[in-house]
Formats: structure tokens, sequence, C-alpha cells
């Protein structure tokens, strides 16, 4: 044990949790936006490649306006496709520290609604072909 | 029914469950920030004084770098303050569509942990001098 590593930054690595729970959309300037796999509700996540980033208030000026741009551009993408009643924007973190931003788009005939989509039901995890076809739909949608 | 009432603005109004439900603290450029009135959490909101905003992509880019700026602010003197082990910060608005940010200081052994607190447990009012205590204890916060 050196005192030098203490000086070192950690590298930014993906929480395993979160690897888990959704796949890769795309890899932006400060994020990574992935889906959830949870097909009961269109559900992304954006996590900023930011080692030890716990809260929003972790990131600096510079990092925050970024990432308020990308949550505009997932958002608006949301929107476009799913035309949902509501969206929904949170920085939990409760379960999994490392800093990410849920936006889940929301029906009023969804299995959760009006209550927050979290620990209301067991995740409903995409069919493969599904999966292609939601990721594509969402790339799509971002590009548009 | 005259067709330029179509074209007027209509002026911010709180909603009537935000203002029931919550007390004022302070009025900010962009946000009234007021306090939950449930005192199982140090549970604060940023109310936008933007007529008909539901989203965040309802604000202008320049109302959403205010807001940033109030949500850094707000989530600052929570954690001078409270010395929570997470802050939840989150835009839900299923039972109340009108704009709203919620900032909570959450602590491992709270009531909710680690769920989210939205639809958990019945609030807990403040007694009358507890809720003094502590929008001074904010304000204080606030000002430091």
């Amino acid at each position: 044990m050196s005192t030098v590593a203490h000086f070192i930054r950690n590298p930014f690595v993906l929480d395993p949790q979160l690897a888990s729970d959704s796949h890769p959309i795309a890899e932006w300037e400060l994020s990574s936006l992935r889906l959830m796999d949870d097909s009961n509700y269109p559900w992304l996540i954006l996590v900023p490649r930011v080692a030890d980033a716990r809260e929003l208030i972790d990131l600096d000026a510079a990092q925050q306006t970024i990432l308020l741009g990308e949550i505009n551009r997932a958002s608006r993408a949301l929107k476009r496709v799913f035309r949902p009643h509501k969206l929904n924007i949170a920085a939990l973190g409760n379960l999994v520290p490392q800093l990410h931003v849920h936006l889940i788009a929301r029906y009023t005939d969804d299995p959760a609604w009006p209550a927050p989509v979290w620990g209301r039901r067991h995740a409903r995890p995409y069919e493969p072909e599904a999966l292609v076809e939601r990721v594509q739909q969402i790339r799509a949608a971002l590009d548009a």
C-alpha cells in the first residue's frame, strides 16, 4: 500500500447491479444511456461516467449542464416515441449509490400508476426480440 | 367566450394540493421553496412559478438553468443541516401534475428506507413548534 494510491483517481466503472439491470443504448458526452430491463414501463437511465459521483451535487457545473441537456434529449425521445401521460425523472440511489437518473414514461393505466415504479412490481424482462425492437425504436427517436 | 382568451397566458397559481401539503420557506428567482408537512423526513419541494408547466422540458433553457441552481442550493442546505446518507431528487407529478421537484434527505434508518418515500407511510405533520424550528433551521442553512 503506497500513499501515492490516495492521489490516483478511481476510473469510472459502471455499477454491476446497473449493468445487469439494463441494456446499453448510447454513449453520450457525459453519460451512458441505458434501457432498464423491465417491459412494464418505457424506462431509461442516464449514468454519468464520473467516478465516485453519488449525488447530483458531486458533479461540477459543466458536468451538470451536460447532464441537463442529456436529460432533455432523452425526455424528448421518450415523449416522441411513447406519448406518455407523464414523465417521471428521479435520482434516488438508495440501493445503488452510483449516480444515475431515471427517466420513465408513465401511463394512467400502467401497472404502478399513480405510485412511483420502484419496488412495486417484479421487473418483467424483455423477450430478446422485443428488446431489440425497443432499443432500435429509441435509437431512431434519438436520431430524429 | 372570446377567442382572445386563448391568447392570454394563465397566471401561475400554486396547486391547492401542494399548498395544503407544504409550508413556505423562501421565494427564489424561479421557484417557491417549501417544506413538505411530513416530519418523517426532511423533505423540500421546489415549485417553479411557471404557469402550466408539467414537465421539466416545459421550461425553457434559461428557466432550467435557474432551476438547476436552485436544486443545488437546496441540496447543499439539506446536506449541511441534516447530514443525510443519501439525497433523493425527483420530478414525478403523477398525483399533482404542476411541475415540482422533491428534495428529500434520506437515512438508512428512516421509515421508508431503502424504498422511495412516496405512498409508503402516512405523513406525520409537524407540531407547530417543531415546524417553526425546522423552517428556521433550513432558512439559516440557506443564508449560511
